[in-house]
């Protein structure tokens, strides 16, 4: 089977259980409050417009290099869970970011202050509407069928990623500027490690395969990074979701930035630093910007640093402890999160 | 045992659970992301503050109700896990209902917000306080050491309960006129209804015991509402912790404030209606529109009704499946919470 095949596969499995959740959900909420269905329809769109399922996709291949197909009901109900999760994270981080658009259409609270015609009922609902997913995830954590030293583990590991996630956006936030720490804690959490270190625990890993799923997490999720700062510089609107260029614009410290930074000259660096961190920025600017930023040859190198992580990830893959099956898996999702495009 | 010592026992209980867990979250968080500690130091000062615990008494009595002190250890996590999420919950609501004191201090998104400089920065991390609070919920009632079955039941009636509070809030935001249905969706839900059934489900109870736990519960949430509606109006600031009125200032529909409006003659109508909603009411309004309320007979009103459900509620304790025990139990607490003066 293709990583593209599996995607597909992933992509069907986990739809599909999150339509039959959100029908659920709606039900319930019908009965209960039908006038807040406005929040649930607007936290369901955003889940169903993320079309990849990269992190499910992720941790059904960890639980594949452990014990393939190990609990099959609880493996799709956690997959689900982490992008009930992910949805969450979205809606309150955009408002917290003031950003308006989020995979091609307005952000949740954007959308919410518009049906409301009021802008901080827009961002309180929004703030619900992340909250009321965050129940839903633990629902399905909480509840997931296993033995119960597994799930125990289970619980544990996804609270402990949770906490790394929100502590990584208080760091954000409040203009922390240890940009490492803030990407491991709030991205490489919940994108690799997350996925990995919940499959482990489904699949009851021992410590030496968790272990080498956690060594391969880590290169994984500063490429992810690293191409999600590539695209966030170079990539079109199209393929984002995002208005082109939109880091710079945001003032993001991205390694990219800091490279260019560092090797342009003097006139250059000025003229860049201009442009960076200024939201009213013109589209010409941030074209200009963009131009300075690929001749400092700041893409190229970040190109030879996500191919350097990614031979890392093979290398790390190639364990014992992890089954075949798995691995192969896991080698093509790596490579589709390493090279994508959007 | 009086319900006084009862409640005390309790306390100590529950204090002691919530100091290690803060204990234990602070030692990972200062291993995580050090310059994140003052924003879980304002949600752990939140929930030291709050010093009644009767949730949890609530929670231990229905408990004794079925099963006289089954499973103390899973009992005392999600007794702690209500207080918990108790405190998540206000810190949310009060950055959304912009009350800027709580408890007799500075509500959380207000003390961050000195703390950082930034109103904006300090309504993002006290939502993030209130999502870390949430994380350490679902840890706590995910990993409740309990048979499968009735971990599952706990973990889907507090999910369930979970989004009664939040629709409940975005009713309330939206300033739906429903305020029946508020109450019961944001207050009776998780402060009398919540800990019964989360009670009976760690008990395993029978459904004739679930049920005459639930009939004891409705009269009992509708008294507290009342008690609560009658302190908002009538209470003191060292009573109540919030300022004299605010009830008033913020224009609440209580049973108070409509009782008074269809009993006073329209000239006191008016004035009352006059202070009803403004937020820059002089203490002088506010006092007197306490007084409009008084002369309405709306109090007198309000403390008959809370004896009748009073009433209601040891009646429906009477039942042959709950055992004495615990029917003493909440008896007591039911007293304390329809009585108390703050």
């Amino acid at each position: 089977m293709s990583p593209r095949q599996y995607l597909d596969e992933v992509r069907a499995r986990i739809d599909g259980r999150l339509r039959e959740i959100f029908d659920q959900v709606e039900g319930d909420t019908t009965a209960m409050a039908p006038d807040t269905l406005p929040v649930l329809t607007a936290a369901r769109d955003l889940t169903m417009r993320g079309g990849k399922r990269l992190r499910p996709a992720m941790l059904f291949a960890a639980i594949d290099c452990v014990e393939p197909g190990a609990h099959p009901g609880a493996s799709t109900d956690v997959g689900a869970a982490l992008e009930l999760f992910q949805t969450y994270l979205l809606i309150h981080d955009d408002w917290m970011d003031n950003d308006p658009v989020r995979r091609g259409a307005p952000a949740v609270h954007v959308s919410l202050a518009r049906h409301y015609g009021d802008a901080h009922l827009g961002a309180c609902s929004a703030i619900l509407a992340g909250d009321l997913l965050s129940a839903l995830v633990h629902e399905l954590v909480g509840s997931a069928d296993l033995p119960s030293a597994r799930r125990r583990a289970l619980v544990h590991t996804f609270g402990r990623m949770e906490r790394e996630v929100i502590l990584g956006q208080c760091l954000d936030v409040t203009h922390n500027d240890d940009i490492q720490r803030i990407h491991d804690l709030k991205t490489g959490s919940y994108t690799v490690r997350g996925p990995m270190l919940l499959g482990a625990a489904i699949a009851g890993a021992s410590d030496e395969a968790r272990l080498a799923l956690e060594r391969f997490a880590e290169p994984l999720g500063l490429a992810f990074q690293l191409r999600d700062d590539v695209l966030g510089a170079f990539g079109s609107e199209a393929d984002t979701g995002k208005p082109v260029g939109g880091d710079f614009r945001e003032g993001k410290s991205t390694l990219l930035v800091r490279h260019a930074l560092e090797h342009l000259d003097a006139a250059d660096r000025d003229e860049l630093r201009g442009v960076l961190g200024r939201r009213d920025a013109s589209e010409a600017e941030v074209l200009r910007a963009q131009a300075l930023v690929e001749r400092s040859g700041a893409r190229e190198h970040a190109e030879s640093v996500v191919s350097a992580l990614r031979e890392r990830c093979l290398a790390a893959l190639d364990a014992p402890s992890l089954l075949p099956e798995g691995r192969r898996l896991m080698a093509g999702v790596a490579g589709m999160l390493t090279e994508r495009s959007k």
